[in-house]
């Protein structure tokens, strides 16, 4: 593959859970956050909140950003020009996780290039609840996912993905024979284990289903077990995530009023 | 602000609607897919389908990313380990969505690196019918977006964005000064403006409106007013979009079976 700075910057990527005492400039901040509006939107819906308490921030973070799908600073634009928002919330989530996602990756990646580390916190799902109080969020903004940033303090080595035969298909969506599938679990499951990723973590998801019996020991537990079992036995329930979406009033299937 | 080649690559991006004859070569798709791959995600839930058709092409780009938030090759994987997908369908989207948009933003900016250009096409969330049929989509995988990619045979300026104190808040969510809401729609209308984007477009979005009157002209026509169109008159009924997910199989307020 061709390399250059910025595919350099992108492959060398990993998250960083530990970050030293440095605190981040304000021009770097602001270099960040200025990066990020410069990724493609479609309706400039995501905004950004920044918070500086290490004590309360993710992974004790000098710095997080809470990452908004900003319904209501769009609809206070709208009220000026004598509009109001009409738009499904199915519809203005849709895009406006699209420009709020688009946007924080733009802020991971100029992160990186100022040599900082960055984790997102992607419970910040099931959070709406807490973080309307803590922000003062009002209707129609719904809080995506958090940002954990600053200069690492650690260095863990860049994690391993699927091979390109699993993850690019030419022009058409592939019937994936078995043995692609196993390739594909092989090399994840070998690169994590290899990096020690759940025996370092000290981690691995229980099995809720009393009659499944546990076989695995950080020895064999990796990558496809461990997602497998958050697919398995996590958030079963619809309304985990529809309860969050209402309480920031976007229910999903009423129209507007 | 600081600048490096990283972030002046991520500043001086803007959509390419226009691609010379030039075909990418496999080695830049390969790159440019790759760094996209590296994106953080949850659950590696993006997946890519390449097509290289300029006649049906968005754009009659060289080549377009289908970007596909994908539970259908999770599932396969899942059920080599012997567990089937019981997370919900609103679960499983809402962090597919954001792994498919980390890599797909990796994708832009990779290719903005090696001088190509691209533009997103939103409308694909509307599509996912005649893409499942044109693709053999498997239930279980949703079409985000596409992603028309060449290189450029257009170069226009870099497109404004809010300002800063519109879009980065401190600590808390605030409560927006009118002035503030109305320097925000200056900077952006104005920027639209001297750029002639509408203009050059050709395009205002008409008024669905019977009792209203079209009081702009493309010397007035702009960005705030563009998009209060879009947002309130555009995709009102919630199943514009509820549909194309059930046609998927991601019915969102339903348990899975």
């Amino acid at each position: 593959m061709i390399r250059n700075a910025v595919i350099d910057s992108l492959m060398n990527r990993k998250s960083i859970r530990e970050f030293t005492e440095q605190i981040p400039s304000e021009e770097e901040i602001l270099t960040i956050v200025r990066a990020g509006q410069q990724a493609p939107f479609a309706m400039q819906l995501g905004s950004v909140i920044i918070q500086r308490n290490r004590e309360t921030n993710a992974f004790n973070a000098p710095i997080q950003f809470i990452i908004l799908c900003d319904l209501h600073r769009m609809e206070k634009v709208m009220k000026v020009r004598g509009w109001n928002r009409e738009a499904s919330n199915i519809h203005s989530l849709l895009f406006g996780m699209q420009d709020a996602a688009y946007m924080a990756q733009n802020m991971v990646t100029a992160a990186e290039s100022l040599e900082m580390g960055s984790c997102f916190v992607g419970s910040a799902l099931y959070m709406s609840e807490k973080l309307r109080e803590d922000c003062n969020l009002p209707d129609h903004v719904f809080p995506l996912v958090i940002l954990a940033m600053g200069f690492p303090a650690e260095d863990p080595p860049v994690r391993p993905r699927y091979p390109m035969e699993f993850h690019l298909f030419q022009e058409k969506y592939p019937d994936f024979p078995e043995d692609s599938v196993k390739r594909a679990m092989d090399q994840m499951d070998r690169g994590y284990l290899e990096q020690n990723y759940y025996k370092k973590a000290g981690f691995m998801i229980p099995l809720s289903d009393k009659a499944r019996e546990e076989k695995f020991t950080f020895d064999n537990y990796s990558w496809t077990e461990h997602i497998s079992r958050k697919m398995a036995q996590w958030s079963t329930d619809p309304e985990d995530l529809l309860e969050p979406l209402r309480i920031c009033g976007l229910s999903l299937n009423e129209k507007r009023d």
